[in-house]
């Protein structure tokens, strides 16, 4: 099929490969932000924009753009776009294969000799992981106007994320929000099994999730374990292992149903954790991820209910689930949706609507623009892993649907 | 029942208060042995020894003993004793109590004018507690020629073992074996709840159980805990949580059996443990306590079938439990324990078979002595805490029964 696509197949695996290689050597693929290591890969993304003919720049928030001007003044940017950095010992496509997409994009309009009358920007987003500094998305929060204002007087080894964005060339106190964005496009791969299993190429992300946390803390009594008998033990961690596996029973339950859901619980520690000694206390942190509030309610509800009968059944002591933080789901443009959706048929792609089970630049966008993502098909779901891998000839395809988006976009 | 006992109950109440009150202040109640805390409660025991008119002395292995000559030359020596070092935040009762039962004995046989045949010898064993060593019951293995030489080698700070037992006085150049004990008895908190729930006055220890240390590995896979399916997961810590709760169930249909068992999972600890992560590993130490080797086997086959049920349920890889460490179960005398069932009876207090769940010096005296233990109750079971709690009539009770008994073994 990528024989008769609009891009052009061997350049976006060139351009993937020889970032790959710019990577610290004993970790692969490392390339965080503000590192020598990120500021080389930016090096050479910024090269390969120049040579597609597009102007490149750092903005305020430490972006790379590289722009192409449109032919009516003041129409505004169609923005496409993702980020090069990666997690430690990440993978070759979380990111990047965005960045390249959406260059792909503009090289083979400029092949084409298409002008479009939009301005047309592809940018590399400073800082989408959790960096150094311990927070993510910094760019895009930057570009539109959401990065708070204290999150500048981070550190780390005596740094500052203040300093970070005038290292990568940004300037922290300039403060700014884009308002000139038509749309916003993100190419990004699944993280997940969904498309492979499906046998599908393409997702329409309809919504990123929402991401609640929540602690739970199961106090029991810190006995002899040869003395204490069986029947006469206050075991936290007996029910904190019931709370996990009811845990996991909602979870299930709510996935199955018609919206999105996803429960884990990622943080475990137990407390005095000797050999001899009954466990008396167990933390437990939950990640919950919903697109509907309602599920997430329905969530909270039954995992409250299922700690007070825990609570009640052994004997022990459990307060309700505490909220530690929330991020609101974000529902992406109907109007930009319709478009991918429109524009991956057109070039016969299989496509299917999907959520986002984890965050991106996209959620920030959305913010101030009309804004949607696609998937292409994760591996095995591995990601944040070395063991990451996508096809480039799917790349490829979502890359020549962004193609078509753009132009259909452009006509509105 | 006190006011007609041989021993003098006040006698016991102030000595233990008086060597409560010698704690480190800020953690009571502390007396870790080499510590300068626990030569000061050391020194008072010595004082107390000599007012009783024992003749104290140090022995090679950091044992404090006090001696009352027997009027027949080489009868042996009829042995009495327990430990006055505590865990850090420990209790006022665990160890000295059987110290000062022992010392009680010994004053009292003074105070009626009764002479025994056997030379009667009361001892404080040097750090029957897991110490800053890191190993316990270092007295009770010396005296009885089974300390391992290379643990003179251990350190702390810079100071090793044998520095210890040097500095309260020992001589760890010197290996010896006591080979004229009559008979050795020891007097012990129960640190349980059988006592107190079944309001009998003395539990005969029959055995001293066995302790087996099992480690058993999780590993599952670390997917994104958002975009990873629910039924798409290798989570870790849900097999780990079935396996736990399994562990219990097996655990409790043994303990409801006619031998004595027990087992906990102590350690719990999981990677990567992050938030978004779906849990990969989990590593468990079980503790299991058994003192029929056939009851421990039953134990240990149940656990791996459990694991390769679970491993096979849950799509993850569990190993076989892996055994880390092995302590065989001790019987005691039966001709001790009959001796001190008969004596329960003759003072009117009510006994019952015991097996002790924790590890005690009679442990090590049984090897080069017919050696038994008695029990008498803990509030709540608590030890090992500052909440740990034995009323004074009833460690009264169990001086007293120790005084009968010692009448009996004298006759022998």
């Amino acid at each position: 099929m990528t024989s008769n696509l609009a891009v052009n197949a061997d350049r976006i695996a060139a351009d993937i490969e020889a970032l790959a290689d710019i990577t610290e050597p004993d970790r692969p693929w490392t390339r965080r932000a503000f590192t020598p290591m990120f500021l080389k890969g930016r090096a050479y993304v910024e090269k390969i924009f120049r040579e597609a003919g597009l102007e490149t720049h750092i903005d305020a928030a430490g972006n790379l753009t590289g722009r192409r001007k449109g032919t009516v003044e003041g129409k505004g940017t169609i923005m496409l776009g993702s980020h090069s950095d990666t997690v430690p010992n990440g993978g070759r496509f979380d990111g990047i294969a965005g960045v390249i997409a959406g260059l792909e994009v503009a090289r083979s309009l400029k092949d084409a000799g298409i002008a479009l009358e939009h301005d047309l920007e592809i940018v590399d987003f400073l800082a989408e992981e959790v960096s150094i500094f311990g927070v993510s998305c910094i760019g895009s929060r930057g570009m539109t106007g959401v990065r708070p204002p204290e999150w500048l007087e981070r550190s780390t080894d005596g740094v500052t994320l203040a300093d970070g964005i005038r290292q990568v060339g940004g300037d922290p106190d300039t403060v700014f929000t884009r308002t000139d964005i038509k749309a916003f496009l993100e190419l990004h791969i699944e993280q997940g099994t969904v498309l492979e299993r499906e046998n599908v190429d393409i997702g329409i992300v309809g919504a990123i999730t929402g991401i609640s946390r929540f602690e739970i803390l199961v106090e029991g009594r810190a006995d002899h374990a040869g003395t204490t008998p069986m029947n006469a033990r206050y075991d936290a961690l007996g029910a904190a292992s019931i709370i996990v596996l009811g845990i996991e029973e909602i979870a299930r339950e709510l996935a199955s149903g018609k919206s999105y859901f996803a429960g884990t619980v990622g943080e475990f520690s137990m407390e005095p954790n000797a050999a001899n000694v009954i466990p008396s206390h167990v933390r437990m942190l939950i990640d919950a991820r919903a697109v509907d509030d309602a599920v997430m309610d329905e969530f909270v509800a039954s995992v409250t209910a299922l700690c007070a009968q825990t609570a009640s059944e052994r004997s022990v002591t459990i307060a309700d689930p505490r909220r530690v933080s929330h991020a609101a789901p974000t529902p992406m443009s109907e109007m930009v949706t319709g478009v991918l959706a429109e524009s991956a048929q057109r070039i016969g792609a299989t496509s299917r609507p999907m959520v986002s089970g984890a965050g991106h630049d996209a959620a920030f966008l959305s913010k101030v623009a009309p804004a949607a993502m696609i998937f292409i098909a994760s591996k095995d779901g591995r990601s944040h892993a070395a063991e990451e891998w996508s096809d480039n000839d799917d790349i490829a395809l979502g890359a020549a649907v962004l193609y078509e988006a753009v132009l259909a976009l452009d006509k509105q």
